[in-house]
């Protein structure tokens, strides 16, 4: 059994425990957390502490608190030369305490409270510092998740930026199809299934391949009423360089 | 059992007569064809013609060719005062050819040629010009989903611009995500649960409320960071124009 002491009680610690809870491998030993009623209730109450002072000793200690906080918490850490992580996708593992041997135990999704979590398709994103950890941190992940993967401190940055085109720009584009969608009084349900063919193609497709619409045929009329159509200005915006971007990716094959 | 004569034998076509085939109160009794062998298997030989003098009474006409065939198609039939419907989220109703009854039957969907559909989901958007013929397209409509709408054609060409937004951008943004991958040796399948759950996630928030990410919470250090990460010019247009328009957006509550 690998000892693991979790610090934190936001949706990543507690979905984490619910799913070591379930682990034959992994025993979460201790959890951290300020408020101790925010805690999952997958975890007997005796093991819930509230103090520095009290941690004891694991083969892992998961640093799982808002980006903001890693470094300071990792700083309070009363021991050194333990395998500390953190679950952020946007701190640098070095942001860490480097009294500690160093990792990332990144699971890579939106998480919400309220909503149960089937960790076995979140990918994981592991790293660490010294190679030695890797095979412990791997055996974590690959206990709850059948995604891992080895992404240095580097590749996570670029990953967030995909992350924020892929999920947030995308949301904010259905926003934007909402939005016509009621200034002309149709039910936005009937682009669900679109949205829902849209995201699962790229399954068997990739992304350039199953590329549609008036842009890639160059369609120049189609483009120009759909320009005339949109009064807002941010959206004609929109319009325009995703559609130049479309073009220009065209020409690039 | 309502009789329809189709015309044409691309991909929304033979879509359509695999539907119908199992329909219990729809009878395809003829399909139009220049080319009889791209006709679906699902229908009789004998009922497929290439001449528009070979054309029967029937119900309804279902004039389903690309876009800017419809109008010479429809000036091409040789009767008048008939029920005669395109399958075009782009044409408007009106140029159909005046001598018969005109209206829209648009099933809201990308079809591929290969992939089985089932028509129980996808949402079909009807419009006619005479109000007595709507129940009976709106009865053949249902014979196949359970999605109908009554759409008219201001509001096909809204639908049409949101869907560009929703589904061809979309993807846009799902290839630069891609590419960010391909350029940090990351693979692409990382994201696909993070796609598959903001694709998903629409149908128990709005939009609006399903927003995340670093331009919602307008964390301006993030923005930057990953301003300065992007290389390509277009990818920072592109994420400055989405990273405004979220921010407007979340000022106009």
């Amino acid at each position: 059994m690998i000892s693991v002491v979790l610090i934190g009680s936001g949706n990543v610690a507690n979905h984490l425990i619910s799913a070591f809870a379930k682990s034959d491998s992994v025993d979460v030993i201790q959890v951290f957390a300020r408020n101790p009623e925010t805690v999952s209730q997958h975890i007997d109450t005796a093991k819930i502490i509230s103090s520095y002072s009290e941690i004891a000793v694991a083969d892992l200690y998961i640093v799982s608190v808002s980006d903001n906080a890693v470094t300071e918490v990792s700083q309070n850490l009363p021991f050194s030369n333990k395998l500390v992580v953190h679950t952020s996708g946007t701190v640098a593992m070095t942001d860490l305490n480097s009294e500690n041997r160093r990792g990332v135990f990144y699971p890579l999704q939106t998480f919400s409270k309220s909503k149960e979590v089937d960790f076995k398709g979140i990918p994981f994103c592991l790293e660490t510092e010294d190679e030695s950890d890797y095979k412990l941190l791997e055996k974590v992940a690959k206990s709850i998740s059948d995604k891992v993967f080895n992404i240095h401190s580097e590749q996570r940055k670029a990953l967030h930026v995909a992350a924020v085109f892929v999920n947030n720009f995308v949301n904010h584009l259905y926003q934007i199809g909402d939005t016509i969608c009621i200034e002309n009084n149709i039910p936005f349900e009937i682009l669900y299934p679109l949205i829902r063919e849209t995201a699962a193609k790229i399954n068997s497709l990739s992304p350039k391949e199953a590329q549609t619409g008036p842009a890639v045929r160059n369609d120049t009329q189609t483009i120009n009423t759909h320009l005339s159509f949109l009064s807002d200005s941010t959206q004609k915006e929109i319009y325009k360089i995703l559609t130049k971007s479309i073009i220009d990716n065209g020409k690039k094959l």
